[in-house]
């Protein structure tokens, strides 16, 4: 039989994170590393029969020119993980996915984010055209590499928040303004996540933009049996948080005010610089304590861009609480860590959950992988090791009906 | 029919945590301050028909000789979250109760504690005539206040730590070396723990100190069905831990090496200075890492005593953890609170939470309340929220057997 | 011969730091406090003939209502630092300094501001009538007290920044927009200054508004020979700014970036929110680092108001430097004190220092207490040590004149 | 005319520091880094007609076997801050200083250094001829080098602290103790700084180690008009605490504790970990705080040896203070940074200093360099700002000096 053969299309392919997972995954396959970080590598989910790291294939776009085998060796450099001669190795397979990326869109992201793209040349296509378009890639990318299912993931700068408006909670609605081209309506995330479903492949919102997992997008996914899931990677300050934030409640100790202030030095910091842009992280960020905790605390969560830091991400919060007596205690905590390889292993995971969930015939929402986003849409449940208990039943469960299955 | 009656009997009654648990209750009876810190006065544990804030009566022992209602102002000032105003008018309740206190044993301590003792005069008692004389002095004070229930909370300085022989992991043998009087052998946590249990009074052991709950007098509790647990109250760095160590399992992430470095002014942190005592103290901080993570990071705790913090705790914690691709990264927390205020409102649930278990005939280590414990006696699991979890299931399993026996 | 007596009048006389530094001097002279934090207690200043504590006597204006002596016991329990009792012996002189309080004046001074002041009744004075008001005030008060000297301190809230115009910077000019009633030009901080200088009276801006000593007021207090220094008070962050960044040019190490977060919840804090206000403390605190390292680094000084903090004030400081071989190191602080027992002993200082001045007759700046001021003017040296150098050289050499005037 | 060429003679010339300052000394010679970190690198330095970084050769002895070359590499792979082909260029220059390394003494020096040394084989030397064998070495890499100057920089782990004898303090005494062969009496630091005087190199004690620069060797240098200094070399924890003890002073705020926390993960850590060789480190750091503030407040440094941090170094230090009305406020700060990568600049520049100080014939202590040590011998200012004046004021005066020799 056959090995299950799985891409990954990255949408922001020339990002540090797509870069990261792409040079990790090289070495994983070639058992240079040691697979840490990643959840699908300990137990209970490794009895699960998920497709192997092996087997995968990268692809992706980007709305960026530029080489991706540079972009690796830039970023190798610097994180300083991998030494030259460890990347030297992989080099011509990173040169290769390279020549395979495509320049994808940037319609109605924002100053910010349009900034980086080149100026476009040719006639513009139509909205229709641009699903059209990406849905080609899609099945060239799946019959090129022979593959059983292409995973797609959004890995592109954050878009300005997206006002919701009626159309984008009705597919048919939706699909009324892409047949009318109305280009102020519909960002460059909805039209990749339309077109991901339309094309039967699974879908990751790994940024906090909420153009992407739009409900016309989910009931498409429910209708058509494509797991899909978001938003925003929960990479650093928030995994803390839902960790941390359970334990007032816990003790019955009242948050006053909890506030966050993070640096940052990518280009998810320069991107963030842009008021638009900065918004929809911090919308992102402020629910989390309010699901966990029961009440709304006084609460900031602010992030500035420091060059110097590159990769490396450092967040300090600041905890004040109320104890015993009326007494007003305090807990502060620093993050530092590389923003790319917290989200590398993440992607990994969710590649390979996704896969499974299209090979069970899971359509619409993972919401048992809700531990891995700051917003998981369909779940109220914030608190990390509640969300972590639900994909550990999640697990059990499936090997369970496996093993019936087996004995049946 | 009459109203349950409760008597809380500590050993250490001039301490601060004492102290600041008499004043904190005799308040929350008046009604001048929320119960915020007690997990009881939320659900579902308000469902348990625990004893009432009211009917709570308060006794105890001290080696030290003072007045316990000049030793509650020097705390309130020093703390100052209760007025001189608000003090005053409890100051007549604490004179009665101070009058009432009993002078405690400091057998076999260590040179640290029995330093703070003043000078024995008279003759000495046999072990098995300090065993009677704790076990009158608990006869009286349950006669004299009519109470349904005694529970006797350990908050006495922690004891070196206690090497363990046979003769403390079977009862007869205990008894025999009361019997012979050996002095060298016991420790003054094992007589009144053996006193407590002897005399039908729940006990808890909110200290490190590892003589208290031997196995021998785990065996007599199980024996006559009165509820016990220990060790030490998780009040501030290791809650931090057990909340925050359970993160990286969920995200496989490789902790190198988690040190700790307490500093604290109160009297506790004036005992551990000496060698011995804060050897004791140690011991019980390793464990809960190497539980958690699956494996035993390289991890260190130290404790400063800093005069000037007076009852404020600070604690800095450095954790170095691995992730993808080898690459190296940390956390660090700074946790800043009041000692007695933290461990105050964790007494009074324990206290509660004792006398229901008596009621319903729950001998033995009561293993539900684990979250409250730096080392929880007969409870594997060291994760915070595991611990809560498990403390949730007792008190649903409690309404709905209560449920049924009215339904019935 | 008659003692000296000088009053000290406070622009806004309800504030926190106003109300500190008269609590604090009542105390001070009936000797219940240590005078710490304030250096012109301690050597060489002790040999400066400066008026005595005792000697003090205050007043002032605010543009809200309130009562001091409410507003004193307020803060008093909220920092507690004195106690009730200790407060109740000074209560009537604070309701005595309350009653003399005028209703001070908010013209031009931005929504925020002009917010906490009650609606106006009655007609509106013209510039001219508004600076002979409070010329007037400063007379009654300094007859009154039969004073001999009154310092003027500037405590209001921080206006926005006030883009300087040409007749700023000349005092004929700038008498010509009063005169012309020109109430768009004018800030109140520019009036009070104005006529405190033209009363001949010293006067401190201890805070960040820029309005207050324009050119055109130093040119008036040149002329008069009243002496006079700002801007704004460093106290906290900046303190430790401008003791640490000397530390990187001594090791000529690089300082990439330079990031501040400060989280406070007084007043202060609450006017900051407003984004023009925010503007005015911003602008003054990112000029010290450029004059000490001689070059200008990444740097971000974010401030947030956290209300739960209340006078307490939280900074967080991540400084980021390259050192030996390009590496890149870091040095972070956490700064937490009490904002107004921060200032209060430096006005105490300024205002003894300022009477010396007008007694030696040294008109305009006083650049000798530059180690005073976030932005001191007309002194480019922001490194604290070398700042404090040249207060002690200039005690010393009035020492040394007053030495040789008696000898002579 | 010849240009004069400096050899740099390292005691430890196989640990880390050592490696640091030759990889990137041959690096500044390449012009392949800038030399950030070096005092001696900016005005008013460059005026001194230093010896230039070209002219320096490299030298030295270590107790350990082992490949500079390799220990470079590893160095330089784990500090990330050369990459291999770089490293590469210079390999061969490394081969070769390495081969002309000398097996180094550790008499005396307790176990846990002398555990570092292979076991002894052949006959053993007696001081004396210890004396005579480093004296031969340094004769010899002079000779070999056609070196006008070298300079011995003692870089061995710290030894265990010295109790001082009454022979320490007398070059006589001392001599007749190495005569007389008084194993017991005499440590390796003791006989490198005596035989480097005695052959007229000047001697920069770098660590700690009490041992090395006593009364008698201070006597002979300043007999022989040598240049020496210690000790300690100031690269992290102090240096900070040198710039911020005295803001503390210049406000009359009281500092009532300051306790520091040092984790680092180098064979300097590993070597601390051993209870005696602690002591000298704790030693050495607690004066400082009492000479800036002028008392002593409760103070406590530790130190602990983590490995996984490798060469960073890390320190947490918590600062304890009262301001105005009794009240409590705290600073803390956090240092991370490289242990050799802050130490190696500073050697560099003591060696250029010291070759100045010979060539000036400045015998004895060089007490103009007190700002780059952290007990600086025949100094008591601790002040780094302060310190780092008066060597300002010593390069001016040598430039003036210079100036008028030209001009006379």
């Amino acid at each position: 039989m056959k090995e299950r053969r799985v891409g990954v299309w990255f949408i922001g392919a020339l990002g540090s994170i797509a870069t990261t997972v792409m040079v990790g995954a090289l070495l994983l396959q070639r058992g240079k590393m040691a697979p840490v970080g990643m959840v699908t590598q300990v137990q209970p989910f490794r009895q699960l029969n998920l497709v192997p790291m092996e087997a995968l294939t990268f692809g992706g776009c980007d709305i960026r020119e530029g080489c991706l085998e540079k972009a690796g060796r830039h970023l190798v450099q610097e994180s300083r993980v991998v030494d030259s001669a460890s990347y030297d190795e992989l080099s011509p397979l990173l040169v290769s996915i390279g020549r395979g990326l495509k320049r994808g869109t940037a319609v109605n992201c924002g100053e910010a984010i349009q900034g980086m793209a080149p100026v476009h040349q040719g006639k513009q296509l139509s909205l229709e055209e641009q699903v059209e378009e990406v849905r080609s890639w899609l099945r060239g990318f799946k019959e090129e590499g022979d593959l059983d299912c292409v995973v797609v993931v959004n890995l592109a700068s954050t878009e300005p928040h997206l006002p919701l408006q009626d159309f984008h909670g009705d597919l048919e609605s939706f699909r009324e303004q892409l047949r009318a081209d109305n280009g102020h309506a519909v960002r460059a995330s909805s039209l990749y996540a339309y077109a991901a479903v339309s094309e039967g492949c699974p879908y990751i919102n790994f940024t906090p933009s909420n153009g992407a997992l739009v409900d016309a997008v989910v009931q498409l996914a429910v209708e058509k049996r494509v797991p899909i899931m978001g938003n925003d990677g929960k990479t650093g300050e928030t995994l803390v948080k839902s960790a941390l934030a359970p334990m007032f409640a816990c003790r019955n100790l009242n948050v006053l005010s909890w506030v966050g202030f993070n640096i940052l030095g990518n280009m998810d910091g320069s991107i963030l610089e842009h008021p638009d842009n900065r918004q929809s992280k911090i919308r992102s960020k402020d629910q989390a304590l309010a699901h966990i905790l029961g009440y709304s605390p006084h609460s900031r969560v602010q992030i500035d861009y420091m060059p110097s830091l590159e990769d490396q991400k450092t967040a300090w919060d600041f905890i004040h609480f109320e104890g015993f007596l009326g007494s007003k205690m305090s807990l502060q905590f620093i993050w530092q860590g590389y923003d790319s390889l917290l989200a590398a292993p993440l992607v990994l995971d969710l590649v390979r959950f996704a896969d499974l969930a299209l090979r069970r015939g899971e359509g619409g929402l993972m919401t048992h992988l809700a531990s891995y986003f700051k917003t998981p849409l369909g779940v109220d449940e914030h608190g990390l090791y509640r969300q972590y208990e639900s994909l550990v039943a999640y697990a059990r469960n499936v090997v369970s009906e496996a093993g019936s299955l087996k004995k049946g």
